[in-house]
């Protein structure tokens, strides 16, 4: 199906709604200037639409597959790889000293998003290794760092995580894999891994395993962890292949979706692992990884929605069904008023979406270049919203396209079900959308508070700003966030983090909804009377008033959440 | 996977929400005792639990197939059609004169919607049947009655819909299958159908297809529609069967779920067809069958829910993950704030939906022993709540339950995907959820929403009465109520039909909310200190608040929607 990458809308956005030119001005992104920007943009854009796209149904119709202990991946997968290594997609933010571009992680998303709409199963594979290039090049020694990184970025070779073990999910300290140390510099790494991504395949020459274990007679939880580089073959000094290393793929996932992406079940036996950071410091390390891996798959869930937006779009204007007295209408189905609301609400929630995660890495990017706390602290803040906002509304979006579809949604060769079966994980991996709420409400709270208020100040000073000019959207903004306050300061205050936490998915929702509306009220001061005007005022009047319910589930406290017993529950 | 059928949750229902004994106080439900209703509730439960659930997955793993021309169905499915029909569930409410049991619609309700939640692929088949009944016993003649009636509901033979063709969809009058009267009393029935479920299989002896079509000169559409009895084999008169018909299956879809109920694409070509009804009345008897099996695809839907929380609650109580300092908590995820959340929001809106659907049951039991106009106008109100509402809870706790999984949430051999996949195309068929909510806003109000304002009499009555003994939980109940009243009577009021039509679904989905409260009050004050009076708090303190900002959503009239042309929504 036609794809066709938003690569004027990721223009709009950088100038009117999160101040990309702001990057320019420092040091660091000097060389972002709005021309390479705008190649960059449309090279990637190019790339999506003519070589991803095509094989987004090839990868679900024919599975990566397990044949004698090795993984064969969809039809043409290896060719879109290739094409993602050459154009440097992979190392767009990574370090120049090691091969990368040093753009800005904001440019990066927007090229992260397009190639997720074209072809997720795919795209995960370049995500991973963009983790791991981020978590080697804090983490790991100079000699590592000088061996892998050019062919991790080159892709030569990908990166995969390798966190979760059969009792070992979301609780990362119940790890068992064990690791050894052999005196010689190395590690003897054994257990076994599940959910790994693209954990083997045949689309580039090594695989790349980072893998959290643990040394003899270290703490139990995460704080015993440590983090070990364990490559499938072992590289000469030189960079050249020496023996396979001592895994191996036990067996690949019967998935929901994303079929044209192995996920594999791996076995470590004594396996040669090189240690990354310091022993019983990988956490830290892992964290480096998926922080930035938590924006990517919050992208991942954003490109879903506008490919499946775009899907809908063009069956609603095509769909003859039923009489519409409009006039001017197309005489389709994009003419039923219930038909019209479903599309607008796919669009206006793609671009808030879209919006709250490049605020995230606009923050990341000023972070890295000004070192201010400030922008570190909204960084760390908005990273779990821009994760679950983007990838529920990418579960959200698809599920409205298939409605958009009648009978035919259910209907696979329409592909309409496949956005919504391959979107679904992206609610999961990388911490559940429960964990980045939870996440939200304890860890990025610690502050009182303060990230949340400054981003409500902002808020606020837009809306009084916007009061002249378009007082209709201007003041259900400035109310929601008034709302918004009231509540972020009653969690902030909370001692018992299990009221946080019963309120915290409620409350997250509740912050991307309010944020939405802040930027598509910016968008629409930008372009009056244009299509960013028409989404912001029905975002402002038919979605943002969703944010009263949800505040006030989430300050009801936990007390009545566990009225019940288990046993009761069950009964 | 295990099911267990809700057998005490109905009977509690019956007795303490929706009043049940009324109907025994009718003289056509007089034989609806307590001991036969609890009977019949346990010995469905036991059909469900035992026979049917087994053949969920079967279903899902070996779909149905199409073999030179004949479909063969999912391994066991012939077995578990039989146990089925040899119960005498089929014909559970059909006319006794006819081999029904003439039990009320409301204990129907529940034993298909423990059937749905056992194995919803197969359950299809019944439901298609019980609707087919329906429409004959109200407009087909005599003779026709005498033929088939006693064999469709003994499952001797098996009923379909023919709606849908390819051009023609929610737009039905769009059909253009043809009709030719032979002068014999038959007629020639020519066309293409799609979306026929149980359109072709070897679990019964004969398929009886109920199918629109038009006659020549029939008026343009839905007014020039007549409907036509074709079989897939010719009967004789004394039952047997005879030739076969001109009539074959082209192809089974593909489709996202339900793999082991075979959708067929079916082609009439000449075939031999009766009229039922008057010609040019054929969606008269359609709307006869449409209605039976809208409120049969809402307990679908929750039938589904009900499931997939119990699997989702399985799950948790025994998945060890992370530490939680809960005294007396069961040291699994259950434990978990967030994770009892999701468990919570699944199980009360399970409640709400249920006994919405058991509502409207009444309802239509009620109107048939009385002919009283009031229940006939609720019936006729509910029936699009109770069935887009079950089937969104469907979906929303399918979801819900994929996401409690975590990861293991995606893989298929888990079974939790599959629930969110056979249960999507429940807001689509039988009119889809927007079809549904364009009703309620219409139709529904053509009284000038005096069918909703009594509901919201009784509502308020109720929570007037509860202001003693529960008055957190009454007056949320109260104070939504009046909101919902505001709007109903805006809506009723509205000219504009557009108007109306772009906020249906949003206040289709507040009507739930609201009326979802107030039944979960009753339950409260029947179960005081229980599990529904729990199951109340968390449902109005956190559930019930959505209706909020629905119902501004449902005011906010088309203008804006239609501020874009269609070249600029798509651009």
């Amino acid at each position: 199906m036609p794809y066709h990458a938003p690569v004027d809308e990721f223009a709009f956005l950088f100038k009117h709604v999160v101040d990309y030119a702001k990057l320019r001005a420092t040091e660091r992104f000097r060389e972002a200037t709005e021309d390479v920007t705008q190649a960059i943009l449309s090279e990637a854009g190019k790339l999506s639409d003519e070589v991803l796209a095509p094989l987004q149904r090839a990868g679900d119709m024919n599975p990566a597959r397990l044949e004698n202990g090795v993984v064969r991946s969809s039809p043409g997968f290896a060719q879109g790889w290739k094409a993602i290594a050459e154009g440097g997609w992979i190392g767009m933010s990574a370090d120049p000293e090691h091969g990368g571009m040093g753009l800005p992680m904001t440019l990066t998303s927007a090229v992260n998003e397009m190639m997720s709409g074209a072809c997720l199963s795919l795209q995960i594979a370049p995500l991973m290794s963009q983790g791991q290039i981020e978590a080697l090049h804090h983490h790991a020694s100079e000699a590592i760092k000088a061996l892998y990184l050019p062919k991790l970025t080159a892709g030569a070779w990908t990166g995969t995580m390798n966190l979760t073990e059969p009792q070992a999910g979301s609780d990362v300290g119940a790890l068992s894999t064990k690791a050894v140390d052999r005196g010689d510099g190395t590690f003897a790494v054994t257990g076994q891994k599940i959910y790994i991504s693209w954990g083997d395949h045949d689309i580039a020459e090594n695989v790349c395993h980072l893998v959290l274990a643990r040394l003899p007679d270290a703490p139990a939880g995460t704080k015993g962890i440590s983090l070990f580089l364990v490559p499938k073959y072992i590289p000469n000094a030189d960079g050249t292949l020496g023996r396979a290393n001592d895994l191996k793929v036990v067996s690949l996932e019967h998935k929901l979706g994303l079929h044209g992406s192995p996920t594999a079940v791996m076995q470590f036996e004594g396996a040669t692992g090189l240690l990354i950071g310091q022993e019983q410091d990988g956490m830290a390390a892992m964290f480096t990884m998926m922080n930035n891996a938590r924006l990517g798959v919050g992208g991942q869930g954003i490109g879903v929605a506008e490919a499946a937006c775009q899907h809908a779009l063009d069956y609603a204007v095509d769909r003859k069904q039923g009489h519409t007295a409009r006039a001017g209408g197309a005489g389709t189905i994009v003419d039923h008023a219930d038909v019209r609301r479903m599309l607008m609400s796919m669009k206006a929630d793609v671009f808030a979406a879209r919006a709250i995660a490049l605020s995230c890495a606009m923050a990341i990017d000023m972070a890295h270049a000004t070192g201010d706390a400030d922008w570190q602290a909204r960084a760390a803040f908005l990273t779990p919203i821009a994760k679950a906002f983007g990838t529920d509304t990418g579960i959200a979006v698809a599920e409205m396209g298939v409605q958009v579809h009648g009978g035919m949604g259910v209907i696979e060769e329409t592909g309409a079900a496949q956005f919504s079966r391959d979107v679904r994980v992206t609610a999961i991996y990388e911490g559940t959308n429960g964990i980045q709420a939870m996440d939200l409400v304890a860890r990025k709270m610690m502050d009182g508070g303060e990230a949340a208020a400054h981003l409500l100040d902002e808020i606020e000073a837009c809306a009084e700003a916007a009061r002249a000019t378009l007082p209709d959207l201007a003041e259900p903004v400035w109310q929601a966030s008034e709302t918004l306050r009231e509540v972020t300061e009653w969690i902030a205050g909370e001692p018992d983090m299990d009221a946080r936490f019963a309120g915290a998915v409620p409350y997250l929702r509740a912050f991307a909804r309010v944020m939405g509306g802040y930027l598509h009220l910016k968008a629409a001061l930008a372009d009056r009377g244009g299509t960013h005007e028409a989404l912001a005022r029905f975002y402002i009047k038919r979605l943002l008033p969703e944010h009263v319910g949800l505040l006030i589930h989430a300050q009801a406290g936990a007390e009545d959440l566990f009225a019940l017993s288990a046993q009761e529950l069950v009964a």
